[in-house]
């Protein structure tokens, strides 16, 4: 998707005002593509879901005044606008449909500074995550933001949902790692918001609204983003075995409790655990237990190693069956298993793949609230959890088993049984003071459910704010908000 | 200012519509204060800055119900509402004037839960952040925002400002330190904002909005405070002594270069060395040195003294005398002359303090741009600088020396020509790469310059977000933006 695509035929399935494809044609020649590829690809994210008929065109942007051009004609035409990265979102967010056009920054892709003195990169939104920090490690340098998907993710996608990701207890989400956005808003104004700085507080922040905002606000298309050095030292990483989850949930409760602040703190209960080590096979699933749950921790930095032996005591006291290992091709191995969870599962149904956070202390409660949800409803819900900051996912499996890596052809309706435990497992969440959705955001598939969380009053007060930005609603409409 | 006020007599400069106070005095009975000594008080910050006239009156708000009922009847009849805590503010955001209600917030200073399982605080906003942070060691925890004010300025004021410190490159600003607000809006409609998990992407960052929003578009009631486990381990502090403060300001570069984060970085110039030392009188300034820069490093959690030895060489490498401390006592004494500055330069006359921000490489740039508009206006301009984070305050010292420790009462007109250096400190700022204020806001006292740093149409769009909050423009009027 790097390169220009040519015109091609149109889509039988697209009905185009021929008007607004013809007009970005003639602004943006070579750059306009009406592929059947192109436009099926784009009707699709990784949440399994899938938009009922293709877009009107993908344009792929290659610099900032492309963006501006199609926001532009957009604006003045009424087209419904959705920018889109690499695809991976997990809530519908980036899916388009009939009627809209497509802003693809995938191209957009340059680093265009790294600064070690002033520790930060200046980007496009289209480069990888995991690109970014192959190039950043040669400086000694790291931008934190760690979701699951770094190594397909775009920086631009990671900071229009504010990602999150197996580290965030201890290195912060992504708006912790982004000093400043330069944004295209609805009608092409260029913006250039945020800092260089570490410390600003010129006038409201709105790198921080904008981050997280799933497109509805503006186009990003530039990012000076926060680095860290790369962490020194040793790497501890603990595999702790237990009977059953809730245990594993105590025992990352009391670590907490007791001031530790793990790299990572990974939980996954006993029906996740055994299709990780199904999936992984004898040899590599030899080093997971054949039953239980299992606790994945992390330590590093300075003190890595002695931190990593107290935590070893206290999960030993909870209950846990605890390997503790300096080396860090092991611990690479272990984390690797818990990064196969999700295609695990998919090996035993289509997953509807939930988000809810909640406060640490309500983690085994949570658990026990899916448990009972599974029992009543009859639909598994194996749940993994970044146990070091409460957020769990909780995969409501139906249906065939999805092709693994691929979006999930069959889930384009989701059966009302699995959104009723869906909305159950929400309320469930906002019960014991947490949230629907942690790090994968609102998209489509959580919007029938955001009022719930922020009442009417502040529902309306976010709308209102939308409308400063984007007054005639073109910036990914439907998505976040219930048209 | 904890107990409510009778109603006094009223001021002479007052020209109050007696309506409003009246229908105040009803709704709030006891709560409201038009004493001469509250009304002067309400007057002044510790910018320097004094309104030309006393305000209406001072509501003493005791519950979320008071505040909301001073914005419901400010809202209908127009009335400008300023936001007050403590009154520490430096840019006169928090300074009332004629036609003014002050809404003080100082009597609302509960903490409401301490959860060490969650790690969070839930406070009111008049509660002091030193008084806050005594009650949190008790439970091994910490409110990480440090502020040079922190024992004399609240929670909310820090949130209003999102106030910075000494802290901040290794432990972040205040808005890393919130995850949720209750806000009551200028029509007196409760918010609550954000959530009390570590990840939470549901909708738009009100949360992160309303953080340094300088009360322009709503009233802090409440706030979840994410707390850290407080540091262990040694605390080593390194006391770097230079020829000159660009020699100091190159080797904090360095210091960044290699790979550091201190947990503090302060940076003295020469004038500010000698006011320091003479302040402290001669035996506790015999801890420093009779001439030139003084660099102070700290280093602190697992791995501090290791840290602690490799900066001290790269400090060295560059000049440096340095003394290195593993003595908590010690450090700490460093520390507090360090905490003396303003008040040791307040003697040599009245200060106008500002607060630019460059990029960390651009520090030593800016103190010689600094040194350049000193020699061209005549105007002395000690500085200090938080190094880690390239966060400057320089000084400009005009008039008589101020009464240390009061408002500067001469200061309320400052001299035509300290204005126009501080304008040109700002633009020097912007010119290498910086902001106009790090972390003192922006208030009354920037406000001018602001749409210097923002643009035209960024200006406007933060005109446009404020109209949503707060539509009739009576929240903090006149602070921030230009009337």
């Amino acid at each position: 998707m790097d390169s220009p695509a040519s015109p091609g035929a149109p889509h039988p399935e697209t009905t185009r005002p021929a008007g607004v494809v013809a007009r970005l044609q003639a602004a943006l020649p070579g750059r306009v593509d009406v592929s059947p590829t192109a436009l099926e690809a784009a009707r699709a994210d990784r949440s399994g879901h899938r938009s009922p008929a293709v877009p009107l065109a993908v344009v792929h942007a290659a610099s900032v005044a492309d963006v501006q051009a199609v926001c532009r004609l957009a604006h003045e035409t009424r087209t419904p606008l959705v920018t889109r990265g690499a695809g991976t979102g997990l809530a519908g967010g980036a899916v388009a449909g009939a009627g809209e056009v497509v802003l693809d920054v995938m191209g957009m892709d340059r680093i265009l500074e790294v600064s070690p003195a002033d520790r930060v990169a200046v980007v496009e939104p289209g480069i990888l995550n995991g690109a970014l920090n192959a190039a950043l490690a040669e400086h000694g340098l790291w931008w934190a933001p760690d979701p699951a998907s770094k190594d397909i993710s775009t920086v631009g996608g990671n900071i229009a949902m504010n990602a999150g990701g197996l580290l965030c207890a201890k290195y912060g989400v992504t708006r912790e790692a982004v000093l400043g956005l330069d944004v295209v808003l609805a009608d092409g104004t260029l913006m250039r918001l945020g800092h260089r700085t570490v410390k600003g507080v010129t006038g409201f922040d709105l790198t921080a609204l904008m981050i997280g905002s799933e497109g509805t606000l503006g186009v990003i298309v530039g990012a000076t983003l926060s680095l860290r050095p790369a962490v020194r030292g040793t790497q501890v990483t603990l595999g702790g075995f237990f009977p059953d989850v809730v245990a594993g949930a105590a025992a990352a409760e009391a670590v907490t409790n007791a001031g530790h602040v793990p790299a990572l703190m990974e939980l996954m209960d006993e029906v996740t655990l055994a299709a990780v080590r199904a999936y992984a096979g004898p040899e590599r699933g030899a080093a997971l237990p054949e039953s239980g749950a299992f606790l994945l921790v992390q330590a590093d930095g300075a003190g890595a190693e002695e931190d990593g032996a107290a935590m070893a005591d206290l999960m030993r006291a909870h209950g846990g069956d605890v390997t503790v290992t300096a080396d860090h091709a092991e611990g690479e191995a272990l984390l690797a298993l818990r990064r196969t969870a999700f295609p695990a599962l998919e090996r035993l149904g289509t997953p509807l793949v939930e988000d809810v956070a909640v406060p640490r202390s309500r983690m085994a409660e949570m658990f026990a609230r899916i448990r009972d949800i599974e029992a009543r409803t009859g639909i598994p819900i194996p749940t993994t959890a970044h146990a070091g900051d409460g957020n769990l996912h909780p995969i409501l499996l139906f249906g065939a088993a999805a092709q693994v890596g691929g979006a999930a052809e069959d889930a384009t309706s989701i059966p009302a049984d699995v959104w009723e435990a869906a909305g159950e497992l929400f309320r469930a969440g906002l019960e014991l003071g947490g949230t629907l959705t942690g790090e994968h955001g609102v998209g489509l598939l959580k919007r029938a459910f955001l009022r719930d969380e922020l009442g009417d009053a502040q529902h309306a007060l976010q709308a209102k704010i939308k409308a400063v930005f984007d007054p005639h609603g073109i910036l990914n409409p439907g998505k976040v908000f219930t048209p």
